[in-house]
């Protein structure tokens, strides 16, 4: 039982909810690291017995902060289809809803197939790069080995950059086999773009997330807890919200997730 | 009133929900055209007597086919919060969910900004391109004037290509001022990319949309009529499903909507 499954972790209530916790290992500046209620979200679709296939498309709108302790999970059914499966998901405290969401769900069949985007090349390995430094970052930066290729958390010199992209390495710690949780959680591992590109601290926060996922489950498992590569950059920053694409990548080349989000910023 | 502005049409019942009809001006090979069901949805809040902000984010699950005639629309304020607003959807017929969706609202303040994408350059005007060829295509076709730099919707003679991508300037027809409605649907107007990579005819269907507006209803308001530049691409085609990016620009060079999709497809 490592950090992440405990963080992960629902129980489910005799109304249908699931119940789960905020865990100290994965708290950030305020409330939890948001890729963990992502991940959290989507447990409680595919934890519930009536689940079918896998997980294809996940969206997360952050609604409010989420405050430390204890929250439910409502994942419905919204449409049961032949190859895909519908989820409604809302993350609750008291009575206040704080996150949304939706799932889909798919059961994959071989096909004809072709990657088209490229995984960068000529990298060094993870082993070749220094581990970022964890002195003075939140809780839940150390449950992650991060080892920047490029686009480092900036020390804020304001220094404005023309370029928010960065590139990295990404691993759970400890060590954890690579599953559909914890990919989507490490697709919320990227550092504010507006901080690569600005090198300026301000308040920040994602407001919406959505993740493909393009692997089985079985391709994850091969990659087991090997580190997975991060790719991330914004298209956008504008009037108080910025844009972020992300790719994670197997260390053998397949295209794992590719996400996007939309970041709340203050000037 | 345009055929648009009609299809777009909803109706506000006694119990809250919103009442539409699907338009044979849109219609798809079977039921609507996807866009136009991303746009009602969001009509639905943007109708709404307690909307407060503008589109942020909009993402639309596409859950079963929607059947011609009529449906009602659910839209449901989650949460309401200082500067965003979050939405629940539901597109309804007789008791099945078709379609499921979440919306964020937002209130935009003047920020530093900047664009970081860069619009591509040194394209022909839409007045130097011929007419997409309107013979034999489904009527939403028809209600858009598209005119392909490249990445034209090919024809079937099965030569694959290595690269999916398209880019087109795309106008309302009848012409109709851009709004954030017109927006989300001409945020699904690309034709299948895995039609542009294989040239092989198979069955198709968007599973999940999520759409970002980067801009403003004033700096919509300034485009007007005028041709807006789509350009779209697909990463990654796997065992039944495939992913797709866009973004959608002004002709002064911002850039208004950025835009994904999973879609299935087989073999």
């Amino acid at each position: 039982m490592t950090p992440f499954d405990d963080a992960v972790a629902l129980t489910l209530q005799p109304d249908g909810s699931w119940l789960g916790r905020t865990s100290p290992a994965y708290a950030n500046m305020v409330g939890p690291f948001g890729g963990m209620t992502a991940a959290v979200l989507l447990n409680a679709a595919v934890s519930h017995r009536e689940r079918a296939g896998e997980p294809l498309a996940l969206t997360v709108n952050f609604a409010a902060p989420v405050a430390d302790g204890s929250f439910s999970v409502r994942a419905r059914i919204a449409r049961n289809n032949r190859s895909t499966q519908h989820w409604s998901l809302e993350l609750v405290q008291g009575d206040e809803i704080v996150a949304t969401g939706t799932s889909v769900f798919a059961v994959r069949r071989e096909t004809w197939s072709a990657l088209e985007a490229k995984m960068p090349s000529g990298l060094p390995r993870p082993a070749d790069l220094p581990r970022m430094p964890l002195h003075g970052r939140p809780p839940w930066v150390h449950r992650y080995d991060m080892r920047f290729v490029h686009g480092a958390m900036p020390a804020f010199d304001e220094a404005e950059q023309h370029d928010s992209s960065s590139c990295l390495w990404i691993r759970d710690d400890p060590p954890r086999p690579l599953d559909f949780l914890s990919l989507a959680a490490i697709c919320d591992n990227f550092f504010p773009r507006v901080f690569v590109r600005r090198r300026k601290r301000s308040p920040v926060g994602t407001v919406s997330m959505t993740i493909y996922f393009h692997a089985s489950e079985a391709v994850l498992a091969e990659q087991a807890n090997r580190f997975v590569l991060g790719v991330a950059r914004a298209l956008n920053f504008r009037n108080g919200f910025f844009d972020q694409s992300a790719e994670i990548w197997g260390d053998g080349g397949e295209l794992f997730a590719s996400t996007h989000q939309v970041v709340y910023y203050r000037d």
